[in-house]
């Protein structure tokens, strides 16, 4: 190594759990970043003095971990958080959720909502998201000024929908978005976000899905989500909707599946045939008693799998600690089997594997040299964080988003002790809550 | 009202969360506490000043709500939190805890262990626990000390146990301790803890029912946690564990029992018509795959239900808010009903409700006139909180622990924003910490 040379930010003094390959735990680490990247991941070496870098991190004897990837949001619903709650499904989506959107969504109210989500990710240790919604752009600026990674797809839906009053243009807003934010920054990856098999037309999926294919962007779509779902396509087209995605060509290794709770052996297979990667969001699947996804079997044989906090509508926060708690434990108990989903599977599908179920795996989702420096760092100095035997287990079962005490993305320090750099917090919550206000009333 | 008088403390500028029999919010509300009691609550008159107090809490647009109480605690076990995770039971029972429990527990390490609890508790807004565990002397003093409230019960069992090797001494032990701490502090209320029908003979549990009888005491059981207890207790009586409990005599409504998974109809009955109250362990169960308890049923059958954490090795942390997070959306998936189990009602299980269970209910559980003044204030400015249209929702949904800004028990402030003041918080984490780097090695 060249000690002669000086990074632009060095973290000391704290446990590096890196979600490599090999899951290794560096007891007291040292991460050195250059030039947005990761550049050495090392143990510290005793009586050596660190590495020169223009500045430097105390991790005080805490955790230092790659950023979490959520791989499912709709970020601007942070503005009907706890609108509606304990209601029958469609009762929730069509008399509140669906008239809020209606009423209250345009391009101002979802740049504001899109700061206030940015916001509560970042100081809750999520450094990518995957988000889908309308008047995506406002989402993408604000995601680029609060200087988070994300996956955007402008959503597509057969009927009128919040800045896209004429169906018939639905796949054409969805292109332009990716026109517009395709390699305008190294942060942002457009892709296109097709709500769902029972609210596309199979013209409408064909043409996203060319789209997608077109620009090498994501494709997102909800899938399986509700038994109702599985009876409706059935009762149309006579097969699962997993199996009629694939008699459209929409499932390939540029797929994100979201929530494949409704799956049979059949339509795993094929998800894993397919390269699709998948999304689970437990919370909100168990909030809105969806079901319980598979999950066990999904990493059996091997599909790669994120997780995402959905919503706010129906979850309902962004805290993707609390998320990884429900994952762990939820499987736990629907198997009976205290042994399934270790806390180290379930950090590897909050990083890692749900890097790769977007795409991103090449670049983000651990802490090695040569990847994008998207880390976090848990202040561990915390009764419920005392004592500290194994990392992987406290950040699983212990540790909640409010523990986060620093976030660097792609370089940057972007949260400093519990701090975000990048905007002001105070007045984004006071936009959203005069918003609030007025729905309220 | 007699304007003149000054009360100890005045909270305002805050929503109130009464959780009295009609569950009402009080908007701007007002809360005063004289002499340990709370003494009015009511809406702020516009215009009016505030009643004249010694101490004056602003809540600042946040939710004041009565603290919560956790059912079911082994304090001490923070000590193991994460120390061993995600085995099959047994193995980690045997091989891990009790192996642990039996090398490092003394009155020593019970107590730094007890005031971690109490701190973690205190700070996530738990004012009560109801505890069960061995030197549970040790913890007594820890939670006088902290100020807590709690329901403290030594532990039984028919094997040799730390600090009662002598197992014919086990009823006399726990007797000893309710001598000892009965009357002794208004905030104490000593009581028995007989560990499991698996694990104490029938003369035991005989013994110990009319030791607490004798007490006025209440008697705390695990009950029905696994299929394999329910298998066991049917080979060798016939009859199911809730039955053979009260072919003993056991279950009264001074019966606190805790679990209750694999109860049937028949045993549901038996519980509801003795008045013995429950206390389920949501995330522990989970994390153990012990099963879900038939929770809807107890409530519609009319049984008082609490809401505890468990010990920190099975959970892994003391955090009400997150429990109350998983009890609401366990139950919801589990009946496929996204209705079952509401925000309110769930609030009512982690405050009144859990205060009937431990048979405080006379006292706390409630913001209301003439109860002892236990309550909490949640600081709502924070983006995850952000807006707000309904307490009862973010404080099941949203909040987390690290939400809570002021703990007042009895009447007195124990929290202040995020600040215990009956401890060194940072010497009892050292402490905890050396032992665990002993424990570790």
């Amino acid at each position: 190594m060249n000690e002669d040379r000086t990074y632009d930010i060095i973290i000391h003094n704290g446990a590096i759990l890196t979600v490599n390959a090999d899951f290794d735990v560096v007891g007291n680490g040292i991460v050195c970043i250059s030039d947005g990247r990761i550049e050495r991941v090392e143990a510290k070496t005793t009586g050596k003095p660190l590495p020169s870098a223009r500045k430097s991190i105390d991790a005080r004897g805490g955790i230092i971990m790659p950023g979490l990837v959520n791989t499912h949001t709709h970020a601007p619903m942070v503005l009907f958080r706890g609108l509606a709650d304990d209601l029958p499904l469609m009762t929730w989506l069509e008399e509140y959720i669906f008239k809020a959107e209606g009423r209250w969504l345009n391009p101002e109210t979802v740049y504001s909502a899109s700061r206030l989500a940015c916001a509560e990710m970042l100081l809750s240790g999520t450094t990518t998201c995957c988000d889908g919604y309308f008047f995506e752009d406002s989402v993408a600026q604000a995601v680029q000024e609060s200087g988070m990674r994300a996956v955007l797809g402008q959503g597509v839906v057969d009927f009128p929908a919040p800045g896209v009053p004429d169906p018939e243009k639905n796949v054409a807003e969805a292109m332009a978005f990716i026109q517009k934010w395709q390699g305008k920054t190294p942060l942002i990856v457009p892709g296109i976000f097709c709500h769902s098999p029972y609210t596309c037309s199979k013209k409408t999926l064909k043409q996203a899905r060319e789209a997608a294919n077109e620009a090498g962007c994501l494709f997102q779509i909800h899938v399986a989500e509700t038994q109702n779902e599985v009876k409706q396509i059935r009762k149309e087209f006579g097969i699962s909707p997993t199996q009629y995605l694939e008699s459209l060509g929409i499932l390939n290794d540029r797929t994100l599946a979201v929530h494949a709770i409704w799956v049979d052996e059949e339509d795993i297979s094929l998800i894993a045939k397919r390269g699709v990667g998948l999304s689970v969001t437990t919370e909100s699947e168990m909030k809105l008693a969806s079901g319980v996804a598979p999950v066990p079997r999904f990493l059996e044989i091997g599909i790669s799998v994120g997780i995402g906090t959905d919503g706010c509508a129906s979850n309902n926060n962004l805290d993707m600690f609390q998320e990884m708690d429900f994952v762990a434990k939820l499987h736990k108990v629907d198997n009976l089997d205290p042994t399934v989903l270790n806390a180290s599977q379930v950090l590897n599908l909050a990083t890692r594997d749900g890097a790769a179920a977007i795409g991103l795996e090449k670049e983000i989702g651990s802490v090695e040299a040569g990847k994008r420096a998207d880390l976090i760092i848990i202040d561990t100095h915390k009764p419920h964080l005392t004592p500290l035997y194994d990392p992987a287990s406290h950040l699983v079962y212990a540790v909640n988003g409010g523990d986060v005490k620093d976030v660097i993305i792609d370089g940057r320090v972007v949260v400093e002790n519990g701090v975000v750099l990048t905007m002001n917090v105070d007045e984004v919550i006071e936009e959203v809550e005069k918003l609030g206000r007025k729905i309220a009333s």
